[in-house]
């Protein structure tokens, strides 16, 4: 049993879906686990981390709109403002997604569907860079 | 320490949940492991795993008539609809609610409470066989 | 490698989120444990355990309001109503929000980001003592 944590930074610009399925996979393939779990954390109050399918750009296209008609900005009951538009939706977002997945490394490599992709997904909309800790457990 | 994994197919026919605290009680009980994590992954991207009340099923009904409403079918918005209109509310639906979820094993058994109990969220209308990756870790 | 569980009792008294990061921080120290990952598990169907920001108050005042419009009260559709208004939503509510959450283990501390604070988010208004179970894996 071994324990192994990286910290990967992602630079983003704007509010959508970037994949890091690669990012995370080599990870995994360093550290020499066979068997076990990835978790993945986001360090912020303002983005997520999620799996859903990276075959068909249309997908990532409508989650983004679901996303931003579920939680739109300019709500005129938001008291939190001060820091823009995007800002308060981003804390919601952040909420109602996950912060922190755990994922099986089956065989050495990631235990995904043959669908699944994991995206980092920014709420914000100017340019940030984001720290994400992975932390993988197993033999 | 040790690790214990464990692949568990279900098969489901329709939209609804479909309870299995009893499969995943039983991978704890054979894997010896008393005191650790056990974390359950769906490797799809359009169904979900879920904890929530499994006594009263009026629960589980209100459940699956509120997702349906907040996702519906045939949003005129929705851009990717050539796999039937189930298809993109269960992509959303898959973002919405956990694909995994990490319990604790305690004394040898799942840590739940007295109401809890685990569920298969199954969005696609058409019968479908589910692959779910059970991995434990711990002494 | 090792493991570390404890029980944590949080009282409640209404909905509304409740802080608790210095309470799981103290676990965390207690346990000796440098690098690795640290579960926290509400065993509870109507409440949760989420992360985001803790410095401004209005965030956690408009996260509330927006969940509370999300998923109302009185809905005329839900059919489990015998337990009081709040009893569905807050089973909703529980489904929506996580359960249970995975936060790495650096350098001996949860390695939260700067605005990351850890909540338990009461979803029933009478009073409440709520059990989570923390669980540490690591080195």
């Amino acid at each position: 049993m071994a324990t192994y944590q990286q910290t990967v930074y992602i630079r983003t610009s704007g509010r959508r879906t970037y994949e890091i399925t690669q990012e995370i996979a080599r990870i995994v393939q360093a550290s020499d686990i066979r068997v076990g779990l990835c978790n993945i954390f986001v360090t912020h109050t303002s983005c997520s981390v999620m799996i859903n399918e990276n075959a068909d750009p249309s997908v990532q296209h409508d989650l983004n709109h679901y996303l931003n008609r579920l939680v739109p900005e300019n709500d005129p009951e938001y008291t939190h403002i001060f820091e823009g538009a995007d800002d308060m939706p981003a804390h919601i977002k952040n909420v109602l997604l996950p912060v922190s997945l755990g994922i099986p490394i089956m065989d050495g490599h990631l235990a995904l569907g043959t669908w699944q992709g994991i995206f980092l997904w920014e709420h914000r909309t100017i340019p940030h860079q984001r720290r994400l800790i992975v932390t993988l457990i197993g033999d």
